[in-house]
């Protein structure tokens, strides 16, 4: 088995994925899409930026979209247990070897920024502003009913040594996917909150993101969602679903927004806070991995993701290939 | 607009599809996919035989299995308004130039056999057995829990001129597809009983059985469907979906049997009972037509559908081609 | 059996129930309830009247909403099969000695109005303004997401009479509620478009309307709109539900308007367009008549309906009680 | 605020709560209710004893039931980081004064019992047996189609001393309701797995277990279960629901088993992962609490539960009253 034993005692504590901030060409085509279209709530906006919660989220946000020249991600935000476990996470970063900045981030308290082995950016806060909760405020509920922030998905150039450096920092893997000839992992799901994953690794030019995935209440608020976006302009939005994923047994749907950031909408996963939970293994040419019912994902889904703003992306390591729809 | 209008005033009343057979060459493996894995009721069975019910009808059949040497489609049988209805209708085919033929069928009153102008085999009869209900019997309902048969659809080698002769028997046009090009009728739908169809029709080698359709109760059934068949061995027999369909508005699913006749899995179409409802138009190049969501179909569903017994199919006249996956 | 044999080959084709004038005393908050809360659509308004269509309906209107001094049912209305059968119609019920009454209703044909024995009054027309078709406009679907009319429901102070009545104009008994003591009719669903009912009479204080009943996709929009109205300032407008009845099999919910005027939502009846079709019999005493999972339902429910206009109510002839929730 | 602060450093890790063992009378008729109507899965049984686990769990049980004379609850049993934690648990209580006593489990490491400071039996492990996936094989999923188990709710007769005690376990307050005049807790929802809770304490009689409840995947499955059981026999089995709770949000269903054991069925909380999620408080006056869409409880819901063996409840302390049905 290719994966390692999971850390459970690291240097600090992660609690959960928090935010990510996207830049965005057109704020005011982004609104339409985050807002109008997905029901995300506003929280914030001035001309430049606009901050965003799902509905149970009791954070300031989970979206921040800047506007900017080029589509961009930038920082991968995660939320630590305490202020007390922020420094001993920059202590952790800086003595690695991994330069650390310390940032001032409005609605969180102090946070700082660091990069991961490949370049991705990442940034850590103990305290963001809580809001009141509006999960029940039902009026409010509209386009997909998204309910919270689930996870972040990123290419890759060496999975091996992202999962490496993602289990010293805490994550447990759930799922994987080996290529058998080789040995090495071609994907793999690691969760710190007791979901799947808050950080998910695929093989491919990297570092990129992949998709941000939002959890909903049921797989009919998919179908919704899918209804309004065909009627509304967005059908060319559309990227791959709604299917079952084999992989996590979720229930998902894959969009592109304005920019063509990849949005996953995302439900039905399962609990994983055992600490003795074994990892499932896939085989990479098993094609049920990708969707549990057999359609191959289109080939835009292998080879598209988001830029990390300041790194520059690198091949793959591992040529393997996963089926393709043709 | 291509299309004739309605006969309000038909020289009998068909109620509603009722029942096709199916010629099947594993009796025993059509029975694991149809009650095992669908969830229809088995009403009589014998060695050559199974006789099947969806969970609200009270008529004996809506699916007969026989089995054969080659997989086929025999006749597509309606339920007519009573036994005088089926004297005239016996008549009007006669008078027609279509030969009849009456026969015996278990379960039902006296039957006679015809053939429409491409050579469909259809049947009618007036009284079928009754069966006490069991759409309470929740511990029954399994499978896709399959509620009542919906639909046929066939594909014409002349579309234009089947609806022309269904319309002729009170069949009304509910949507239909045009090419733009020619004026022609590339595909329609046409009810009797209330939905947005019983029968419909499709360019291209025809006659053959291009799908039988099952009503289900909500989208999540056929999700439902999918996971079941997807661990269960039958993976490979999802041929198309899920979708919403832009035609009808319905949520559907095709899978294929074992010998490949086509099974549509379809819920939320619209009633139709108003004598003025306006047949809605779409194009052949509208993508959203098929999928509303924007998928194409695969190639498989434009080209396979079943053989009807003793009726060779000829091409199409119509030549122009919908969009196809690649 | 207290049921009359169907009248098949009525004098005159009823294709549905259509719609009806509610008098309520505030018309911005009956708005605020038919359109901000259940989600129907404007189709045209003044200071006195409002016009509204559910999502799939093609006619002008279903609930017409009227200002007046106190709340009032007025007119039941149903559609013809045609100008030919409004003749049929009112000259049916003329020389039964129902006073008849041509009237000029906006957005329809020529209509008549009459009342039946019970002194419901009735309006009957053929042709309606048609709308283009918004069934597609997902973006306009909210609150319970309804999609047509499906019944009224009255209260008759002598259901035995009223079934009676409406068997001669061929409506079709689906379930009925037989008092075993005396072997009369204590309830009866009665339909002429396909479903379990247009229309259906409760024993009780009458002629009074009981209820009007709205048709949705699934169950879980009927738990939308508790949630809804729970958080919208409607919670005390719930009256009983959600829940599965045994008759019908349909889902429901149970809600008041600002006036009182009750209004069931209601989804996932069976078809019933078979002439054969059997009656279904339920007891009086069976609490599962009512609700299948055993909740009776609160006094109110069985006391509580609307006074038709120009009608006195009178006490049922049948003092049978059913099971009321303490 | 009568609420303790978390305490987000407890002297050993509760991973979450993990199962109780039922003693019930008549072994058959319990497997009726849990196997084969809820659909919980066996994973080992024999004339006295009956293990399940649910669809997702890997961990060898959940729920065990032994034969008895008496209806009783047992241990409520909760799982441990590791065997480290264990140690310092055992520590703990029986440093704090609780006598406790190591035992043997079937399928479990070694296991400790000891009791809260109302008599409630507990029990802690680290590792029980893992069993292989079984929640892709979607052939085995029937009933209500149960995930997890994932709360347990008692009776307590000093809330305020229960949540004191529980909170320096490490349970962390999520939702709780307040006693206006008094100022103190009537009851009050704790977690340690990142849902709204564990464990809850209502204030009543005690200690008695209240219910335990399952995770299913969305509140169709709550409705196909009340179908199921009010056409199997089962429909006096059904005690409340279904609704939708003001506290926690969660969509539930209560039941009772063949010895009147309450089980709840119950999905869609929130995530409660973050150290600072402030908790959420509910007057006890409110009738929205309970039931968000304003149904008030039944009395026995808010009188009777199962008795712990081994210890004798006592009354509550606090004598507010919340509303009950009448
Ligand atoms: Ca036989
Ligand atoms: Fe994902
Ligand atoms: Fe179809
Ligand atoms: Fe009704
Ligand atoms: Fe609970």
């Amino acid at each position: 088995m290719p994966i390692p034993k999971p850390n459970l005692n690291p240097a600090f504590n992660i609690i959960r994925l928090s935010h990510v901030e996207l830049v965005v060409t057109d704020l005011a085509r982004s609104r339409a899409f985050y807002v109008d279209t997905l029901g995300l709530q506003v929280t914030d906006e001035d001309s430049e930026t606009i901050y965003l919660r799902a509905m149970e989220e009791r954070g300031h946000h989970c979206i921040v979209l800047r506007k900017g020249d080029e589509p961009r991600a930038r920082d991968l935000s995660f939320k630590l247990f305490d202020e007390d476990h922020l420094e001993k996470a920059e202590h952790f970063f800086r003595t690695r070897g991994h330069a650390t900045e310390w940032v001032e981030r409005p609605y969180q308290s102090r946070s700082f920024r660091t990069r991961d082995p490949h370049g991705i950016p990442l940034e850590f806060y103990a305290r963001m502003d809580r809001l009141p909760p509006i999960h029940q405020q039902y009026k409010l509920y509209h386009g997909v009913k998204p309910l919270r922030i689930d996870h972040f998905n990123c290419f890759s150039p060496d999975v091996d040594a992202s999962v490496a450096f993602y289990t010293e920092l805490g994550f447990r893997v759930t799922e994987y996917t080996e290529d058998e000839e080789t040995g090495r992992l071609w994907a793999a799901w690691m969760h710190r909150k007791g979901g799947v994953h808050d950080m998910a690794f695929t093989n491919g030019t990297g570092p990129r993101l992949h998709h941000t995935a939002f959890w909903v209440p049921t797989p009919l608020n998919i179908i919704d969602l899918l209804d309004l976006m065909a009627t509304t302009g967005w059908v060319g939005n559309i990227e791959r679903g709604p299917g079952r994923h084999g992989i996590s047994n979720a229930f998902f749907l894959y969009i592109r927004d304005p920019d063509g950031h990849r949005i996953e909408i995302y439900c039905s996963d399962y609990q994983t806070v055992d600490p003795d939970l074994e990892p499932i293994r896939w085989d990479l040419k098993d094609p049920q991995r990708q969707t549990l019912w057999g359609a191959p994902a289109p080939k835009s889904w292998f080879e598209e993701g988001s830029l990390f703003e300041g790194t520059e992306p690198v091949p793959a390591s591992l040529a393997a290939q996963p089926i393709v729809a043709p």
